[in-house]
């Protein structure tokens, strides 16, 4: 892989998919085995979080000290962001520390893209606005890779608050390009026709979409994004968008259950469901911290 | 010892007390040392912290850094539990990027234990609730040992709010269980009768509590954890319940003067007293670094 | 250089500088090349940060890292400061669990020589109040001597919110150790006439502090330090006081454009000079990261 930067889905090639999946197999033996490598000794990452988060953070965390490089962090809340730093000056501050790749989250579409013109620095998106959350696609690809091989003629229902989801979209871009069925399914508040256009194919009716399905995933339902007033009661989301046991039965028998956490229990998902054998929601967690490694090796390598 | 985790003083053994408190003076020598070893390389160390800490963070961070093992650190202010994430699903989360050692801490009383019968990583209680604190207790325990060389017949002194104090309970534990007489002394609306059952000696009296001891040691006044109007005012405890030089002389002639930290100087102690010879509150501290790589280190070989 | 502590420019000989700035050049080929080292293995450094600060605690994070030493940080809001532990004890806390270097940023001048005197580990002033900032100024001369390679004679413009700057007032006593002349400018409100005493030359009028000038330094507008009323609206003060291409042309033809950053664009300077061939703000970050690893490197030497 030849690029500078990871800033979402979109841009890459089935090829480079392919190359990113198969490093992260190979950084999982890493994860699995003694958690230590010198892979990348004296390279330095620093995660820029505008969002709040535990789960992407420490997953950055830990596969930044499993290959070796040196970690830092900075927080909004304890940024000089707050004394009114340009965004820019912030990130090329953080570079001139000697920074190899910087992470960056912001909730802001584009803010990823519009930095890493302005940085020799690697720059990876850990999650922008509406628009890609790649490092999650990336595991979530892994983990369906994992269980089903290969990604051709699948069908993947993903369900929920489609129209604010990042993961949908960056999902979208990729298990397409890898040759799976992508439908999207929510309340119609929360969905778009529009995503035919880009290639999905949009349900209102959740049973419809999870018929046949081979993966099944729940989306988080980001209360804090959505506009009052155009959303279901919480109670009437669980009722007729919630994954439950009957409807995983009209998925395929050996179809798997997803979800990119925190899961509202009893809300995207019962919590019998989520803790059934074809859920596959904590697997996802180990591959996260795979994806990660694999991404950061593959940019510092180019960047030597 | 062969035990996943360390929940409390209560479930453990005297010999297996003996046995941390003799690891943790093998360790101790790397802190006073090179402080650096490769004892836990390739171990992943999670403190998550539902209650605001530094020393006790920085102590378990240290602790971790000095047997050269990995560590990760989640705060709440910072975490997905305000997303609404479950307690589970955030503790599993973790340990699905490799955690062999969770440290927990909650205001819960119980938190750890129920959390550690979800995860096969080991679980260090770092304090729960009022409870236990067993961390604290071992290196209380480990800095009376240096100083009496043994626990057989010594009379221990706690001072202090010890209804509301998981430091007392565990010290009541582990004292009792090495040989040690415990006296507990503290207003009556700090104290219960009821400690007389867990075999402890209930004094409302400070004078006769100190008399003779060969430790005496103050609590913390938890301000945040009194109902109001129960308690004195700060200067009726001081001059009431407050430990002095006069207070001291009550004791044996070689008796230690202990604190947990952080000291409300000229409230639980006197700042005169805090700086004396006697004084082994700052042995305590490097102590407890010494206790936190003895369980990581016998946690982590257990394991394997 | 034979100290426990670096707490002021002030302090320190001419001949103490020289060390700093040649081993900063010696420490700058780490940063700029493997970014690996184990010149510091086993040696502790820990932050306590009393006002929040990425910069600065970045830098130093990376400074330790790069040695290979052990890091920890303190911030004031997850501290037990909030308890009411007393600075000392916090300090001292630290101490014993083995940090062989405290770095200390406190609003109150003076703080970092108060405990300094307390502690047996060495001491490095991140900044206090509005009296001292040494390793800013330190980088600042690390950086003109890159530049002009000697300090003799040089004149260096400091331009802005004098009165309440620690950065200006280490740079004073710093560039006229080694020789150079320099000159404060500002608005009446911001700078006084007291410094002509301590060797500075005072400015009313930036265009006749600029004259001829070999280095001109902006210095950050400290909104949140100044007293309401004292002090020129923004736009005043960008335009009778800003650094702009026209009054550049006032400096010698091959003068330098600092400033310690975060920079208000076009309020100090317009945003086309911070980025213009002069400036050389993004190196004074690389050479912060370096004159840290320097300051580290003596401590910890002297201390073996």
């Amino acid at each position: 892989m030849n690029r500078k930067d990871i800033l979402g889905i979109r841009d890459l090639s089935k090829d480079e998919l392919i190359e990113i999946l198969d490093t992260a197999k190979e950084m999982k033996r890493i994860i699995m085995g003694e958690k230590y490598s010198e892979i990348l000794k004296g390279k330095t990452v620093v995660t820029i979080f505008f969002e709040p988060s535990t789960r992407t953070r420490l997953s950055f965390e830990m596969a930044v000290k499993y290959l070796g490089a040196h970690f830092g962090n900075i927080e909004i809340s304890s940024s000089s962001i707050v004394k009114g730093e340009s965004l820019i000056d912030t990130v090329r501050t953080v570079e001139m520390m000697k920074a190899d790749v910087i992470v960056i989250r912001h909730n802001m579409s584009g803010t990823p893209h519009f930095v890493a013109k302005y940085l020799n620095a690697s720059v990876i998106n850990a999650g922008d606005g509406i628009n890609e959350h790649p490092t999650q696609a990336l595991l979530d690809m892994m983990t369906i890779r994992e269980k089903k091989l290969h990604f051709e003629g699948l069908k993947v229902a993903i369900i929920g608050d489609i129209i604010h989801s990042r993961v949908a979209r960056s999902n979208l871009w990729g298990l397409k390009k890898l040759g799976a069925e992508v439908r999207f399914a929510g309340p119609s508040t929360l969905l778009s026709e529009d995503f035919n256009k880009l290639g999905a194919k949009v349900y209102y009716n959740v049973d419809e979409a999870i018929k046949d399905a081979d993966v099944v995933m729940g989306l988080r339902i980001q209360l804090e994004r959505q506009k009052s007033g155009l959303f279901p009661s919480i109670d009437e989301y669980a009722k007729y968008f919630g994954i439950n046991s009957e409807r995983m039965k009209l998925a395929k028998p050996d179809a798997i259950l997803m979800h990119p956490g925190p899961v509202n229990r009893n809300v995207e998902l019962t919590s019998e469901i989520a803790n059934a054998g074809y859920s596959v929601i904590e697997k996802q967690v180990t591959n996260g911290v795979a994806v990660r490694m694999a991404l950061l090796k593959l940019l510092c390598e180019r960047s030597e």
